[in-house]
C-alpha cells in the first residue's frame, strides 16, 4: 500500500524532487530526470538509462561516478516520454557519446528510441543496449524478446565502469551487449503493488501461492506454485536459471538476489545463503554478490535471482568502484561538483536562427498540421470504431489527443525552422498520445522535421529524404513488416510510390497526390489480412473483412495533406504547379 | 508477511549466516554476531552495537571501518544474550577499549550491561552509550527513559567515526553522549509486521489511520491519527521535534528519513522534499541528510524522522566516509582482510589454568548450584501462583528454566575454577530463563565468580566481595531501588547483614545463616510494600498484601545455601565452624 503523497498525481515528480533533495551531492535535476550533479570527464561516454517511476534504486538511484550518467525517468510504471530522455541525454552528454540502457519494454522501446533518432540527427552518437535478462518471458531462441529486470543492474554497472574507465562508445556498447547476453534472471510474487492513491493492488497473487516468472508490473508469469519453502525457493531458482546458461558460460558468476519490495533483507540474505551453497555446489564462484532492493516494484511482495555470466573482461568492470544514491562500491575519490550552468545550458542549448526558406516551409508546416488535426477529428469515431471491432477501440481518441497537441505545439513554434516545428509538434504528439501509435507518429514527424533540418533552401530532394525519414521512424521503432496488418501497409506504398514519381520528374504536389491514392488503396486491401503485429493481433480472426485503423488513418491523412496542398498552390499560381519541387 | 524461511526457529540464525555469505569483505561471523573481517587498527576503539534482529541494516549491516566493529545479533526483536554480546566485544576489541552502544530496550540493558561488567573484569575497558532517541517514549525531562529507534545511526556513526580517527575511549564516549543528546526521532505507524512464521501481524494500526510515536515493536504511541497527506505528515514530525529541540541546538542538522520496511522509497522521497522545505523555512540548514530504510522492522508500515543538532565537531565525524554492508559513504582506502586466526583467537583466548584453591571452590559452586535448582523446583508452583496475583505467572517457571541450566553449565565446567563454574552457570541462567530476573540473575552468578576469581588462596574478604559483586549486578543492571518491591528488598538486607556479620568477625557460615534470614524476613515484609517497578507495576493495587515473588525466591534461595553450607561444614568438621573464613 502507497501512503504517503499529497496529490497521486503528483506522485512521481515530488518524488523525484526529493529524491534529488536528498542527493544534492550526486544528482541534479533536469526536465526529465537527472543527471550527475558532478563532474563528468570530457569525452566520457554517457549512459543514460531509464523506465518507469517506482522501481527505485532503479533507475535515478543509479546515477553517479562508475554507473550511469543520467537517468529519464516517467510516471509511475509508464515509460519517459522520448522528449525526457532526449533532454536527458543531451544534459548527460559530455561529448563521448551517449549509451542508452533500459529494460526492454514496449513503451520504452519506443520513447527512447525516437530520443536515440533525434540525438543521432543532431549529431550526438547515440546508440542503444535493451536489457533482455527474464528468462520467464520469452524461449532463449527469441532472447530479444526478453523483459529486463533486475539485469538492468549487470548490465548498466558494467557499462558504467567501461564509460568510467575511458572506453569509447564502440566498446561500451559492445561491452554492454556482451553483459546482457550473459545475464539470466528469474524472478517470484507473492503479492501486488498498489500504485498511489489506488485502493486495490495492480494485480493479486493468491494467498499461499508463488507465481513463477511474474513480471515486475504484473505481466504473465510461467506458472503457479503452493509457497515453497526457503530451501524448495533456492533450488528452483538456481535449477531454472544453470538450465538457461550462456553456451560460453565460464565458473565465475556475478549474482544479484534482489527484492522487490516487502521482502526484507533478512529474507534475502537468508535466501542468498541457500542459493550460494547450491552454486558451490555447481561448481561456480560468487563474486561480488549484491544482495538487497535494486529494482523494485513499490510495495510489490517478490524477489529475483540474476545471474552474470562472468569472463576477465567484464568481472574487472563488475568489481570497478561506483558511486551513486543507491549503488556504492569500492573506493572512488571525490568529484567536483558541476558548474550548474552547464546543466542548463545543455537543456537550452537549442536556440537556432531559422532560414527564411526554413521558417518559410515551417509555416507551411503548422498549416499541414492543422488540416491533419481536423481530418483525424472529423474521422474520430469512424477509427474508433474500426478499431473497437478487433482491438480496443481507441485509436480515435489516441489520434485526436496526439494531432491536438501536435498542431498547438507546431503553432506555438511558427515562425521557426521547419525542423524546430516538427519536432516540437512531434514530441508533443508522442507525450499526448500515449501508446504505441502516438509515440510511432510523434518520432516519424520529429524524424522527417530533423531531415528537412534548416537549410538556406529546398529542393524535391529534401521532400523525398524527409519521407524516407518518416518511414524509417516507423519501421524502426514499431518494427512491424509488410504484411503484418498495420499503418506499414498503408505507409510503406506511400513512400515508394512517392519516390518513384519524384525520381521520374514528377513535382512533389504530383508525387504526394500518387502516393496518397497508393496510400488509400493499400490501407483498404488491408481488410484482408490477418494481423500478425500491433493491437488487433489478439483478435486475429475478428479483424478478417476489416482494415486496419492505423493504416486507414495514415491514408486519410495522406489525402488531406495532398489535396491541402494543391490548393495551396490553386491560391498561389492557378495556372502551373510551382510547389516547392519546382525550385530545383 | 515474512516468507522466505525453512524452519522459522532458525530464522535469525540463518538470515545472520547469508548476510555474511553475501558480505565477506565486510564482515565474518563470531558466535553471537558479526565482526568486521577487515583489519581493526591496534588501539582502535572497538564500537559494538546491537539489539534484536529484523531491524537491518540495523545491526549487523552496520559494521565496517568508519562504523561499527561488531554487532551481537539477538534472535527476532530480542536482546542479544550477555554471552553474545561479550564474545562478539572480545572478538571487536582492538587494544583501545570497548564503546557498547544499542536503543535503550530493557533485556538489551540487561544484557549489554552484563557484558559489560564481564569485560571490565576482565580488563577490557568498556563504556556503554543506550540510545534514547525517541520523543513518543517518554518526555524530555526523562530522556534516559527514551526508546532508541533510528537515532541509533546518529550515534554510531558519530562515534564509529570518532574511533576511525584514533580518538580514545573518554573521546569517543563523549561525542556518543553528546550525539545522543542532541538527537530526537518520532515514528508513525500505518500497519505492523509479521514475525517468521506467524500467522498474523504481532499489532495492527487500523485501516486508514495512522499511529504516532508507536514503537518498533508495536510499543504504545502518543496518538490516533486518521491517516495524513504527505505535507500534514512533514508539518506533525517537523513541528513536534522542533518543539523538542536541545537548548544549545544550533542552525544545522543532519535529517534521517527512515522507512520501516513497507514504506517505500519514493514515499520517503516525497516526504523528505517536504520536510526539508519545512527546516529550511524554520532557518534551518540540513547536513549530509538519509533517506531510506535504516532501522527497519520486517515489513512494518511506518516511518521515522530524525533530527541530530549538529555542532562543528559533531559534523565533522557525521560527515566522514564509512564503508558497511548497508552504509557506505565517501571514500575510504580498501583494508586488508583480518587473518581469520585472529578472530578465531578472540573468542577462545580465554584458557585457563586454575587454581587448587579456585578448583576446590568451584566444585563447591556446582553443589551449591544444584541446591538451589531444587529449591526452585519445589517451590516453582508456589512462585508462579504468587506472581499470577499481580504479574503474568511466570517467575516459577522462569527461575526454574534458569536454575536449571546453570546448574547443568555449572556440572560441565567442575573442576575449573569457581569464577568459570560460575561464569558459565550465569552466562546459561540468563540466556535460557529469558526475561528480566533471568538475566539479573545470570549476571549477578557471573559478578561473583568474577569477584572470586583464580587465586592461589580464598578468605573472608573474598565472600564479602562476591556477595558485594552480586548485589551490584542487580542494582546496577535492574535499577531498582529499594521499596519498589522487586527482589532488591530482599537482596540488600541480605548483603548488608552479611558484610555486617563478617565486620564483626563472624565466619561465613555464621554470617551467611545471618544474610538469609534477614533475606527471608525482608521478602515477607514486601507484602506491605506497593511496587514501583518490575513486574508487577501495571496492577499495583492486587499486588498489596501479597509479597514480591522475586524477593521471595532470592529468600528462599539463601536459605537453603545457608543451610547447604552448614551441612557441609557439619560433615567435613563436626567440631567446629571452619568454612572458607577459617583460613584467613
Amino acid at each position: 500500500m502507497t501512503q504517503i503523497f499529497d496529490n497521486p498525481a503528483d506522485f512521481a515528480d515530488e518524488a523525484l524532487d526529493g529524491f534529488v533533495a536528498a542527493n544534492r551531492g550526486y544528482v541534479a535535476r533536469v526536465d526529465g530526470g537527472v543527471v550527475r550533479s558532478t563532474e563528468v570527464p570530457a569525452g566520457q561516454v554517457a549512459l543514460v538509462v531509464g523506465g518507469g517511476s517506482g522501481h527505485y534504486p532503479a533507475f535515478a538511484g543509479l546515477v553517479g561516478p562508475g554507473l550511469a550518467t543520467g537517468s529519464a525517468c516517467g510516471n509511475m510504471f509508464a515509460s519517459p516520454a522520448a522528449g525526457q530522455v532526449y533532454r536527458v541525454a543531451k544534459a548527460a552528454n559530455a561529448g563521448g557519446g551517449v549509451l542508452l540502457s533500459y529494460g526492454n519494454y514496449a513503451g520504452d522501446v519506443l520513447h527512447f528510441g525516437q530520443a536515440q533518432l533525434r540525438l543521432n540527427a543532431e549529431g550526438i552518437e547515440t546508440r542503444t543496449v535493451t536489457v533482455t535478462d527474464d528468462i520467464a518471458s520469452a524461449p532463449i531462441e527469441q532472447i530479444e524478446k526478453r523483459r529486463g529486470i533486475a539485469g538492468d543492474l549487470t548490465v548498466f554497472k558494467i557499462a558504467g565502469a567501461a564509460a568510467e574507465a575511458g572506453l569509447n562508445l564502440d566498446d561500451v556498447e559492445r561491452l554492454a551487449i556482451k553483459t546482457n547476453y550473459r545475464t539470466r534472471s528469474l524472478g517470484v510474487a507473492f503479492d501486488g503493488c498498489t500504485l498511489p492513491g489506488a485502493a486495490d493492488p495492480l494485480f493479486h497473487v493468491p494467498a499461499g501461492q508463488m507465481s513463477l516468472g511474474l513480471g515486475i508490473h504484473g505481466e504473465p508469469g510461467i506458472s503457479e506454485h503452493p509457497m515453497p519453502t526457503a530451501s524448495e525457493l533456492a533450488d528452483l531458482l538456481v535449477s531454472k536459471l544453470l538450465a538457461d546458461k550462456p553456451e560460453d558460460a565460464g565458473d565465475r558468476v556475478a549474482a544479484i538476489v534482489n527484492g522487490l519490495g516487502t521482502v526484507k533483507y533478512d529474507e534475502l540474505f537468508l535466501l542468498f545463503g541457500k542459493i550460494e551453497k547450491l552454486l558451490t555446489a555447481a561448481g561456480l564462484t560468487i563474486v561480488e554478490p549484491e544482495c538487497g532492493e535494486l529494482v523494485t516494484s513499490l510495495d510489490m511482495s517478490g524477489l529475483s535471482l540474476t545471474l552474470l555470466w562472468l569472463d576477465e573482461e567484464l568481472e574487472q568492470y563488475w568489481a570497478a568502484p561506483a558511486d551513486t544514491p543507491a549503488f556504492r562500491k569500492g573506493s572512488m575519490a571525490p568529484r567536483a561538483a558541476r558548474a550548474a550552468a552547464t546543466i542548463d545550458d545543455a537543456e537550452t542549448a537549442d536556440v537556432e536562427q531559422p532560414t527564411p526558406a526554413a521558417a518559410e516551409l515551417g509555416r507551411q508546416a503548422v498549416a499541414v498540421l492543422a488540416q491533419v488535426r481536423d481530418v483525424v477529428v472529423e474521422h474520430e469515431e469512424e477509427l474508433g470504431k474500426l478499431d473497437a471491432i478487433a482491438g480496443d477501440g481507441d485509436h480515435g481518441i489516441g489520434m485526436r489527443r496526439g494531432v491536438d497537441a501536435a498542431a498547438q505545439a507546431g503553432e506555438a513554434a511558427s515562425g521557426s525552422s521547419v525542423s524546430r516545428v516538427l519536432a516540437n509538434a512531434g514530441e508533443a504528439w508522442s507525450e499526448r498520445a500515449g501508446g504505441t501509435s502516438g509515440a510511432l507518429w510523434g518520432s516519424a514527424v520529429i524524424a522527417a522535421g530533423l531531415a528537412l533540418g534548416n537549410r538556406e533552401s529546398y529542393s524535391s530532394k529534401d521532400a523525398a529524404a524527409a519521407v524516407e525519414a518518416f518511414a524509417r521512424a516507423i519501421t524502426e521503432l514499431g518494427k512491424a513488416d509488410p504484411g503484418d496488418k498495420t499503418m506499414v501497409d498503408a505507409l510503406l506504398p506511400f513512400r515508394d510510390a512517392f519516390l518513384a514519381e519524384l525520381d521520374g520528374g514528377a513535382p512533389v504536389d504530383r508525387a504526394l497526390a500518387v502516393a496518397a491514392a497508393a496510400a488509400e488503396s493499400a490501407a483498404a486491401r488491408t481488410a484482408d489480412l490477418r494481423p500478425l503485429k500491433g493491437r488487433a493481433r489478439p483478435l486475429a480472426e475478428k479483424s478478417i473483412g476489416h482494415p486496419d485503423p492505423g493504416a486507414v488513418s495514415f491514408g486519410l491523412i495522406a489525402a488531406r495533406i495532398s489535396r491541402h496542398i494543391d490548393s495551396q498552390l490553386a491560391a498561389v499560381a492557378p495556372s502551373t504547379a510551382a510547389g516547392n519541387g519546382a525550385a530545383e
